[in-house]
């Protein structure tokens, strides 16, 4: 009987492994030198956890499944619930600031689409227990470590940024009364991402009224702080979110990646949980992509799971959009698929065959990378095979032997030579 | 609202994740040095994928959901039939033989004991392609080759191998029809793990028979091969299955892991579908733990999934069991929770703190994990900031950096020097 895989999920195949690893590892080894340690949790929790930050609607999104008890669990769509949970749970003995990332395997049940599976993995980093914008610079100085770790340039990608506080400040000035703000959030995000004058149309019917609603837009495109204040009008409330916004400027300047940041007010982020600084980072001049990254400030993550409250910021990458970019920018390294074989071990004749087994364990056990032909095969199919599985040496077991001697075979130039398995061993051992 | 996690799962702080990783990266280590290749395919597949291998009754040990078209999907307890999918999907264009591997998450819905989890993670290797008993016998020495990487001796654990062709031609042989064979597995695969009185009234129950019982109770006891032939009677299918066990075990000293490995014809392994040599890793002389691995050749596995008949063999490895073993033997290296930080950036004075953000970034550049306090901390906390991220190092940035040069603090000898920043960093450079 045969079965085709469920749609929207992948098939890891060696070379899409690598691939995969390539990303992967990248991650943690940014995460891990901009001081993050890293955790995971559970793939399924309660599915109420879920409904915590992004509300009922997320439930139609969730992939469901019950315990032996019938309580309703979920597949984690984030790990950001996880993270408040455990943090939680152990928020006295903890030291602050914790810095935690983390690469989680996430699940939607939506239609598959472009950059967007129903299973994939994202990288997440965040800062929990400090307030100071200086850590929200350094979530975004670490995501740009990685862009340009992986070779994205200031051409390539931008991260836009924005401030949630400045947004609501100027929204409660515009005439628009807090308790609208957060549905207001939701249609804001889709600015960049659908028709402006569907847009337009939206937001007059949202907010019943056509000036209202251009100031809005007037706010999201002004080029200049002068500019914005001069359209939502000045108070303190506002000036401390611009303050606060230029500091994040600076500090990003001083970190070295202010060549790769604008301030965009139009970056907005749908879910209403974000209380500060927020930022995306998009494909440079080009709405062909999603958003590669997002992330932001959520000073309530804890309390709204039960904790404390305790300032957290944070960012999220997943691995779809990531590697259409770098496909498309041409930065996977070259021989990525390539599989790496050290060494094929081959033998000229039957008699030789089980020396073979032993030279290749040996080498196994120094470390590299070995394999040998199972059967009793000519000498000419066996190097076919190490061709094959892209060796990047034979060792070839003959005549030479019975003098204790093997002949080394670089399979790129095809030279040979004769040396003492001792030698040889010796000089493995040595490098 | 504090939520709990769901019982049977585990968080990973940063301190357990460690460990996680640790056992992950020598599985990885060892398969890659011995040739294999890693795969991984979706965590949840059509849940008739795993009724195929396993029989109806895996269902109740699923976590079953529905896609959104209302199909039945099930959460992944095993890789292997996602394996033969895989295979089977690409099965003229692999080259033979398939060595793969993968560290697939896996799930199941039982009541959660000791070193058996409802989420865990399992080591597979399989060799696809090959019916020579070499493929089994480097199946084990991998296994091997893991267990000595992590300082487990053969006074630790033993690999107890036998052979399904054997059994299945001795139960022949003593008159049990090859129909009742699949059922009379499940029940030997318990002869060890039930008192023997138990086990005995089991088997005479089943057979139908206690003659009979007694001479497969003898068969599993037999202490040398002509014990065994006598005990069940000769004939060319017993001959042959004993000879590839001489094989197999002349193979496994060849190949140096002799001293690991003993024939044990009371190794069952429940499952119907091996068809070769089966094997299982135990403690060394203790019954306490379940098997920390286990395997086999099943040369149905891709035509049970509708593909050809290729041969195929492999084994799998928990981390629940192997942990719990690797604590007992106080294997677990010693500071593997330690916080690997290499230098924390401090400064003496205010003034000095953007040049701290700045060095701090300069020194993550260069690879280095590296951190730095917040706000503006007095130097004695900041240091004991230091202290409790286990940094190596402090760079301390005072009066001296007028003259560009830096304090440096070993945190274990408290020795310090004061060195200019350029040769500061051409001496990392270089390293």
């Amino acid at each position: 009987m045969k079965i085709p895989p469920v749609k929207g999920t992948r098939d890891f195949y060696p070379s899409d492994m690598a691939v995969r690893n390539w990303i992967i590892d990248g991650w943690k080894k940014v995460s891990l030198r901009n001081g993050f340690e890293e955790y995971d949790g559970p793939i399924f929790e309660y599915l109420k956890m879920y409904q915590i930050k992004s509300g009922d609607e997320i439930v139609e999104q969730l992939f469901s499944l019950k315990d032996r008890g019938g309580r309703d669990l979920a597949l984690r769509p984030e790990i950001t619930p996880t993270l408040a949970r455990m943090v939680n749970q152990r928020i006295s003995s903890l030291p602050k600031p914790i810095k935690w990332f983390s690469v989680p395997r996430l699940f939607r049940a939506e239609r598959p689409q472009k950059g967007r599976l129903r299973e994939f993995f994202q990288w997440n980093i965040d800062i929990i227990g400090e307030d100071n914008v200086l850590a929200d610079a350094e979530v975004i100085f670490t995501t740009i470590d990685y862009l340009q770790e992986v070779g994205l340039t200031q051409h390539d990608i931008k991260v836009k940024i924005s401030s949630r506080k400045l947004l609501a400040a100027s929204l409660n000035n515009i005439g628009i009364p807090e308790s609208q703000h957060s549905c207001l959030y939701t249609l804001l995000d889709k600015y960049r991402k659908i028709p402006s004058d569907i847009f337009e149309e939206m937001l007059v019917k949202q907010v019943n009224n056509p000036s209202i609603a251009k100031r809005i837009i007037d706010f999201m495109v002004a080029p200049t702080l002068p500019d914005l204040i001069q359209i939502v009008g000045d108070n303190p409330q506002v000036q401390n979110a611009i303050q606060e916004l230029a500091r994040l400027d600076y500090l990003l300047g001083q970190m070295g990646v202010g060549q790769y940041c604008e301030i965009d007010h139009s970056i907005v982020r749908g879910l209403a949980y974000y209380t500060g600084v927020v930022f995306e980072v998009h494909e440079f001049l080009s709405q062909e992509l999603r958003a590669i990254a997002g992330g932001g400030r959520f000073d309530n993550l804890l309390s709204d799971f039960g904790g404390p409250q305790v300032p957290a910021t944070g960012m999220g990458m997943g691995d779809c959009v990531l590697e259409i970019l770098l496909r498309k920018k041409n930065k996977l390294p070259k021989e990525i698929d390539k599989r790496h074989l050290d060494y094929f071990v081959a033998f000229v004749d039957a008699q030789f065959f089980e020396e073979t087994i032993r030279v290749a364990m040996k080498l196994r056990r120094a470390g590299l990378t070995a394999n040998f032909s199972y059967g009793p095969a000519g000498l000419s199919k066996q190097l076919k095979q190490a061709s094959a599985q892209q060796a990047k040496k034979c060792v070839i077991i003959g005549e030479e032997f019975k003098n204790n001697q093997l002949v080394v075979k670089d399979m790129s130039t095809s030279q040979q030579k004769v040396v003492s398995e001792k030698d040889f061993f010796e000089e493995l051992g040595s490098k």
